[in-house]
């Protein structure tokens, strides 16, 4: 490994194209970002007075406090991208706009929906859940009712079964992280174990399956395995501490961790309990992929292990050579994510990146290494190992097992879901970033 | 301990007044809420069809979705109390509503916040972090080039020092758990390490303090020692994932984890290194407590450990007899959150509750308890322990340490700081909850 040396103090250059040892992240002295020059952290000897200059809001009161605050004027680009801002019938997409956040959580205004027929506006005074089927004894519940069961919280990401579908492309659409990427959020949920209220009306030794069903008039229904239910299902009434949010199912949803978007049926109003699935239209017509050999994928419920770079990331221009932090984030549907390696060399060389704590299961990691950019040109790559040892496939291996296709480009309507291969970033000498196949 | 028996499964009773063992939560099998009767969860049998009537949001398409999304309607009494709304200049409170939360996260629109002189309008271009005093090569800083360090994410409380301050009264009022202990909140900030800052401005192995200032009209300043800094300071940016509120401190801020509220200055623009503290306003008159014995506190930074029930407590009416989950946070300044005992008869008897994972040091931790009330008088306490052994301390101990005050009762001004002793909710036959001394 060579090693570059920058005012005395060694940083190790780990990987190709500028990538630096992360463990200097935590290291005392090393100066990673004294290397941006004046104009990015300049000397105050001589201008000490200039900087301390008292703005106009040092000067005179603020404003008032809002009972529910939100946030700076100067953020307002920090928003979802709408799909069909005038509610058309013909469903809606709100994206997360990753290259703008940080950390593991996604704030609530900010976590990406999909709507088949709108938000529905309901009271949940009237909202009722119904267990029956395969039961001892069919039950009812109101959220009042459902709210004196003993709770538990988790934090965890969610991902529409559709995320990454525009990289079904046989060629790289120019578009960034929030459309590419952008159906995946984590927040804390807490709400009631299934498997109590499953365990109060009493399950046949027979079921295998429960069916949910929604309130929304879609009425958008999901064949769960059972196990699964049994093993870590929450009906959800709080997401990050506050009760979800309408786009997420208000006053209550079913929440599986690590499971495909789609079957985490929101405005949860019925599960019945089967002894087999119900083909329902989102399992039988959208969630069943044909694949290369003309088979199909069926109950293809686990979003695998999967990573992307947030920044750099297309739109975010780095404006002249220097350290940067590369930032991403990473998942698995399987549990918790053991690695991330990156690349800044189209995955010729790589280097292990620093990951946040707590990693936690089934729910976003942050990642993140220092990198200096010479200002040429470079590739950059992420990818991720959960402790299973799962590994996140490279766009070949993915293809060859899932398909691609030649389809115009455009970011709906790409006929794949469960894409998790790697994203590649070129950063030209511009500093502008694309999005390209590499 | 005496065994209850329902519906022929055991559910030991740990404590008085119906306590249930914890453990009951993750056992498979125990009807803890069966209790309930049919008016909270009645059988299905025979009214199949009712309960799934179509509501009107059930038979026609919903709203749009917004880019920036927001609460129900029917939860928009879920917000802040702010007791200076016409922002008259007196300095502003707006207090968490614990008691409608769940989890650990405080969702950005309900964190607590105090504004000496409003909140400032800071365009992020113009604003400019300045280091300086007893280092090497003094350093300046914008958002901009901030962003290019490397960041670091931590879920954490924030407490102001007066938090809980109305229970320094001698009479305990009546008030709920938003207005007794809202002054604080739990988020996820990323930012950059302070210490990585200050080691490239390098500092003089003399110093010894900081002296950290807010760009508001108020310029709140605080001193920090340095070795508080040089562990785990953060000049914060996103908070929850998105970029901090302007109630906390927008474009920047100190966030210091585990230490009194007032020092975490908001709206950071500058970090002068010395090698004393400066006894600001807010050290020398605001946060120096006189105590019992003629002496008075100074430099208390450390919020100790605490709990309080959020979930029964004031405003949160039981409306008939039966099984309910006790709900709270605790947390503590000095670490992890290792044991939260629970009591329903005032103190003399107690049982330990389930807690929550992540338990992140210096952050909420959600504990709780399954609790059959028979509709008889009860008395609420929780207790917290942190990993070092340090408790949270009796009503009893507390006063005796630091006194208490007759001062008229109103939920503003008492003089005292860092009230961590037990809170007591009474439950009474009505079902009504009320603050007690116990």
């Amino acid at each position: 490994m060579r090693k570059t040396r920058q005012d005395g103090i060694s940083i190790q250059q780990v990987a190709g194209n500028g990538l630096l040892d992360r463990r200097a992240l935590l290291s005392r002295g090393v100066m990673l970002a004294g290397a941006m020059g004046a104009g990015a952290a300049g000397s105050l000897t001589g201008a000490a007075a200039e900087p301390l200059a008292e703005a106009p809001w040092s000067l005179a009161p603020g404003g008032g406090v809002a009972p529910y605050q939100h946030a700076s004027r100067f953020e307002e680009k920090v928003v979802r991208t709408v799909d069909n801002p005038n509610n058309e019938p013909s469903g809606t997409r709100a994206r997360t706009p990753h290259h703008l956040l940080r950390g593991m959580i996604t704030p609530n205004g900010l976590h990406f929906t999909i709507m088949h027929s709108g938000i529905p506006d309901i009271d949940p005074a009237q909202h009722k859940l119904v267990i029956h089927g395969m039961v001892r004894q069919p039950l009812v519940f109101t959220p009042e009712t459902l709210s004196r069961y003993s709770m538990v919280s988790r934090i965890g990401f969610t991902e529409c079964g559709g995320n990454s579908a525009p990289l079904f492309s046989n060629e790289p659409i120019q578009a960034d992280v929030q459309a590419l990427h952008g159906l995946s959020s984590c927040a804390e949920w807490t709400g009631v174990p299934l498997a109590a209220l499953l365990d109060e009306a009493g399950v046949d030794p027979k079921a295998k399956w429960i069916i949910a069903e929604g309130a929304d008039a879609t009425h958008l229904s999901r064949s769960v395995p059972l196990a699964k239910v049994m093993d870590d299902a929450m009906v959800a009434m709080y997401q990050n501490g506050e009760r979800i949010q309408p786009g997420q199912g208000y006053p209550m949803r079913l929440w599986l961790p690590g499971y495909e978007g789609n079957m985490n049926v929101k405005f949860l109003r019925r599960v019945q309990v089967t002894d087999k699935p119900v083909m329902t239209y989102f399992e039988s017509k959208i969630y069943s992929d044909p694949l290369p050999d003309g088979k199909a994928t069926q109950f293809y419920f686990v979003q695998e292990v999967k990573s992307f770079i947030t920044s750099p990331s297309p739109g975010l221009t780095l404006k002249e050579p220097g350290v940067y932090e590369i930032s991403g984030v990473a998942y698995a549907g399987t549990g918790r994510i053991a690695k991330v390696m990156v690349s800044a060399d189209g995955g010729k060389s790589w280097a292990e990146s620093a990951l946040q704590e707590p990693r936690l299961p089934k729910a976003f990691t942050r990642f993140c290494m220092p990198w200096r950019w010479d200002g040429g040109p470079v590739v950059l790559q992420s990818r991720a190992w959960d402790e299973a040892g799962n590994v996140q496939p490279t766009r070949e291996q993915f293809v060859a097992l899932r398909g691609q296709t030649t389809k115009p480009a455009n970011v709906r309507g790409f006929p794949g879901h469960h894409f998790n291969a790697i994203t590649s970033w070129a950063v030209d000498p511009k500093g502008e970033v694309k999005h390209v196949y590499a």
